[in-house]
């Protein structure tokens, strides 16, 4: 069945029919075609193009279909073309073909589908928000179990600072934060009303928009009913913000596969998310991690999908669009699963506090701090990284870690070391001078993760 | 001059050298620096670490330097790998290596350049919303110019529905309204302060980080000091706001390379704005809106670069990130100047009114007018929908077109035409039936072009 | 069931286990894998492990459900992780776990997988090579229809010079061409037999890899186990060969949806590769081409997602390279799909020969070869360039078109012009000076089409 | 000066000159500009369009200027939009305007550039495979330094089995081969002679196109001309061939990354290809490899852009097509840079020996090796798995290492480890049952290194 045909002398070809099918994905809309359409059928009511009793019949009939598609069954052996086309069939063998056609007035295709992905992404990205949060939540239990552990903190993939556990967390849960932001930024120009732009133009019947928008839970309608018929933005926001999770979700990943690896070591994962191999009987792999980092290289392509298959495309629709779905459905699949994932991996992390602290106090990441005292006593501070410099290559010469120095030996090594900067050879020590506002201070930090707490609990819905 | 190397052997290698160099591209950040350099001296004023004398000398001696910048022969002959080191050499010349010396006091390098390239982006943001919204009130004058123009509507690049001159151009003033907005929420992600994060455990000096935001005209300041070293959403936020205003422009260069062709004809465009040929002396081509295409890939590329630098990245710096600045520079360097172009496309442009609404009134693109009005009158919409298009099929058989049907001839083809629907053989007849919120009737359209004129008042600073 | 867990205390957690499931896609690798699996028994036969009735018995099993993979039941209620794991709980139920568990000697996952997937890639290649010269000889078929017909040439999408409809259609077959040699050549990377590289270190059995090679009909064995273990080249070439025939292909989409719109008017396809619309009932819209234009940015972004999954990987195998199957997957579906309907749409495409050629004698697209015949007879180029471009300027101005010129005429406005050039207003003229090796005069296009016809007999296996 | 204006009555406006200005890019094509104008100086004189003189005079004069363009300051001062331009200034300046005009004679602009840019690739596509081919040479001199040091392998970032030294470096050895095969490949694509093509239909005039094509070193003539004319395929091939480039030296990156961190610590890079930092005194970071890393996502992009550009663009040229050139540029200077740069980090690059096989003897890495003697031995691969995991989770909880295992006590553990598999506890025994082609066994290694280097010796040119 076809919803056009009478200007055509002879119907589509079958690899044509077989090119243009979508059912097999679109089916996913199901739920949220058949509310769209009860909203729709309630339009038509105002306006009168259906009686009171057609529109109870036909809501009745969605709602009864809205029941049967809970069953996978729902689509079996189904030809049609698209998830709309077997709804219009049921619908007629429920309340017959003259009330079913009704349904279509004042409605494009186009019209229909756009209102479809725009209630079907609003969910996933409430359900995205909701993972994010859950993920958030659990580091900063993870980093409340550990409040005062010290970890070596890398630039390079090397070791740069002591820093303090919690804080090392605290960047991640700003990263998320910022993510829960975009998407609701994305949410917002997801949740605007499109039906009543017909094919491009506005209806041709005088439906009341605001009504069916505020029904369907939409904070506004579209404004101009061109830009509704051939607009993806919304889309596109949405994927960006998905890239920007999977992006922080591939660094924590690429932190952790390191932290749990045998050579770092001071990290470790439960059996439950970690992979033996099927000819090598020593392994204990990463997969839950690396499967997420694998995963942000597919996100990213599908984001480049739609921006490319959208660039140049005249006004207003093109069919080319119809090739938005499968990657925005991917899209949210990947991003939905990697975040319940990631949650699930946080949950069995836990932290070798001593072996994290011993590698804080090797490869003198400590040097910083020396510099810095020198620095504070006057020395300007270009001259006080050489003379520290200098003294790690000594250091390194002699087979020597920061540990082995003393506050004599330093001072035998350049007169301005003071006796109490010895004290900053304890990875412990120099924290406390980074009492700074986002700093690793251990007051700053306790302060932060106060600060998350409060922050966390405002997102939560 | 390197800024460290106490603890090494020997100097980079000469191909290293040149391999790290960055002074080509990042000399365009030498101004922020400069400004960036003396809010931080105040910093340090502050705490302690300059005296009042020094910190003045030192501000002027930046002061200096930012007229000299203005010069292009400000980098003649630098040798230096990047603007941050011919800075300090500058600066010890004009002040003496001791007191220059003390800038980096509290700052690492990463810090730095996270503030020059935040500064930069904030100036180029609001450069690309005062372009945009100086197109958008082109495009309202274009449209005010002919308020009352009838212009074929198309979708998938067919003649779909006759539309109003301004209606059409108003579907592009959304997509840039929505581009501003998207710009100003990556504005308020950009406009985050980072100095004191030092290289990623905070800074070991008490900076008031919020007394150096408000100086330099920031909103907020980076929460924590390991995210904030290994941050580019920023960036990547802007970019992808840059994308969809190139997705945008590239779909209105697409438009109007159609319209203004030999076989659409019902536009044209400025000689100002196209293009002769060297070979073919009777080519008048529509470069500018080519070139404004073309660059639209070269816009999604930069973006996928930076995402894919960034992915897997371990926790916090790596000097892959350097990688960011080529492609962030060219993506506002195109993006400005594609908006630029643009806006100077529209002021040449000008409709031809008769040939537009000749089009319109060809193809049939009064079909759905018939079949909506069909509709009206109770016919279920699917069925008026078969009457209509046999009557166009007979219609393209006979070789006639809409104008050549009457009231009568149609009653004859299907007796629920009633005599008076024949006037939306008419194009501008259907229109009035679409005075939806949204749609293409005159008022609907005399509306949105009023609200549209109060939002641009709004949005333009 | 798992193939591994001896070193494990608990096995995978219900989230994990739902997130590295392949099954859904994975089986579509079946048949490819119980056919790896025969040869590899074989290859154990060969060495020992397996005695000739083992083998015998082993293959015959294997064989028995290649039988049965052909019903779609094969998999119905399968809970296991991967097709690999299904085979293997199989295999037991007919040969017993004993026999059944000798089949993993000597071979790892990542082995098995690597063979799989190439000898299912070879297949998906083959089959892209056969549409791809089936669609050149159909647009072989259709250039010969129209032999001699002129259409307008476009540059910028402005009529730039006449051609010969064949000329045109060649250019589109040198693409297709260019394809075929690069799948060629992509597939000389993909048919290279990896199975005796173990997990990375290559296999601790001495099993004959040629013999292997020879019976599954692989040119090649990998040379480096370490490589072979964590190359995804061969389907990134493969990946780049698709993105050039969607490029390809949405090039010609473009020409054929401009072609045969309202404006252009000078082509026509088939009703039964085109479709109307669920609201306008005069439309007939491209579908089948726009959908082909459509799919090209999703197989881009497929290709970049594995470049970007693959990025920065440290050797060898690492699970993230379980992202690159369904990609890869879509990829081919997305291309065979896409080869196939443009196949169906060439067959229906007519041209219309008055149409064409009439749009080929407006817009001054002769105005080249008026101004080559001057500088034949000695003007430099760019002043004979110029004397035509005003000539063009003229006639515009007056409303001419070239027709309207005459020999006279043309020496009244610059002596330069002699009698005979105004045979060249008519634009079968000029071709007949274009008889350059690849040009489109009429005898160096019929040599061409013979040439491509001889070729193309050669290119087909 | 414009190559065109007759037909407009006024001149490109001071924006869009500005906006379509490419000089300050294309000029890098001005010596292959110069050799391909005074080829088809000679094709017009071999059609007596030019005189011998006048021949000779252009020739010397484009030799003459061949020289000049060494000087940087060539291009001072230089207001043109593009290369061509300026050399069409000097020319006029040097053989008068009349003579000079006479060079567009059968020539379009857009043949010239794609000679152009056709010449200038090869030269970068040759310099590649040279700086390619020396890349490999070193990995082989540094193979053979330790031609018996074992390492650990690793897959999932997991120690995995221990390998050979030089087995791990043919890995990348294979990687760079296919690189050169697929430069190769692009090679024969892009040496195709496309002059002759005119703007699209074939030169007016009939130019000796072969001739041409020999004296310019190219292997063909291209076959169509309105192909020819909207061509980047070769492009396209070139900067996929880059992107696998790149996609491997990322790998190596990451790989050497590790290795010669603290945690891993068995290889070394010299002080001459890492950095320090401006704030921590300490570090030595790996930024030589960061920056080769961090600019593959960077390559990536600049393939995505030129695809995305061409995509679904009408036939032949359109002037989107001018965006190709930054990307192209950037794609092969980041490619020659990046393999220059790798070159040097090899050359510096040291294997700690002693750490390296302690490395390989830890973490069970020879666990496999148990398992596959088990299997020798007739018992089941997948029960041999098993028993070899029971024994690891046996050893991991009483803190053993595989050396504290002797034969008497894996006996004790399962009675099917005969006495001479303790052997195999030790790394380098395991070794010697990898003897396969492409293993890593010591006499595999060792014949494979000699093929490599024969094959090496046959590459280079």
């Amino acid at each position: 069945m076809k919803l056009w045909g009478g200007r055509f002398e002879t119907g589509p070809s079958e690899v044509f029919e077989r090119f243009g099918r979508s059912l097999d994905f679109d089916k996913i809309l199901i739920d949220v075609d058949l509310r769209g359409s009860a909203a729709h059928a309630r339009g038509l009511r105002k306006i009168g193009i259906l009686s009171e009793g057609e529109c109870r019949r036909l809501v009745e009939a969605l709602e009864g279909l809205r029941e049967e598609a809970r069953d996978d069954a729902f689509f079996n052996n189904a030809a049609e073309e698209d998830v709309h086309t077997v709804v219009i069939r049921k619908l007629k063998e429920l309340v017959g073909a003259e009330l079913a056609d009704k349904i279509h007035t004042g409605r494009s295709r186009n019209d229909q589908v756009s209102l479809d992905v725009r209630l079907w992404l609003r969910e996933r990205i409430d359900e995205g928000r909701r993972l994010l949060t859950g993920l958030m939540e659990e580091l900063l239990r993870l980093a409340g179990k550990y409040p005062r552990a010290i970890i070596p903190g890398y630039t390079h993939t090397r070791r740069a600072q002591p820093v303090l556990w919690p804080h090392y967390l605290l960047a991640y849960f700003e990263m998320f934060s910022r993510d829960c932001e975009r998407l609701g930024e994305a949410r917002k120009r997801v949740n605007v009303m499109p039906l009543g732009s017909g094919a491009l133009a506005g209806s041709g019947f005088p439906v009341d928009r605001e009504m069916i928008a505020r029904e369907l839970g939409f904070e506004a309608v579209t404004r101009n009913s061109m830009d509704a018929s051939g607009d993806r933005d919304f889309m596109l926001d949405f994927e960006h913000a998905a890239n920007l999770v999977m992006l922080h979700l591939s660094r924590l990943a690429e932190d952790w596969i390191l932290y749990t690896g045998e050579e770092y070591g001071w990290m470790d994962l439960g059996d439950g998310v970690t992979s033996g191999s099927s000819m090598m009987p020593q392994k204990r792999n990463p997969d839950s991690l690396e499967l997420i980092r694998g995963k942000a290289g597919r996100v990213f392509g599908n984001y480049l999908a739609l921006l490319v298959t959208m660039k140049g495309l005249p006004m207003t629709y093109n069919r080319d669009m119809q090739e938005d779905k499968e990657p925005l459905f991917d899209v949210a699949r990947q991003m939905l699963a990697s975040l319940e994932m990631a949650r699930a991996v946080v949950e069995t992390a836990s932290l070798k506090e001593e072996a994290a602290r011993a590698a804080a106090e090797e490869s003198w990441a400590v040097a910083t701090d020396l510099a810095d005292a020198l620095a504070r006593k006057g020395m300007p501070f270009h001259r006080a990284h050489k003379v520290v410099g200098r003294l790690v290559l000594e250091s390194v010469r002699e087979g020597k870690s920061a540990k082995d120095w003393s506050g004599e030996s330093l001072a035998a090594f350049a007169p301005e070391f003071t006796a109490d900067m010895a004290a900053l050879l304890d990875p412990g020590e120099g924290l406390k001078t980074r009492e700074i506002v986002g700093g690793t201070g251990p007051k700053a930090v306790a302060a932060a993760l106060e600060e998350a707490q409060a922050r966390l609990k405002q997102m939560k819905c």
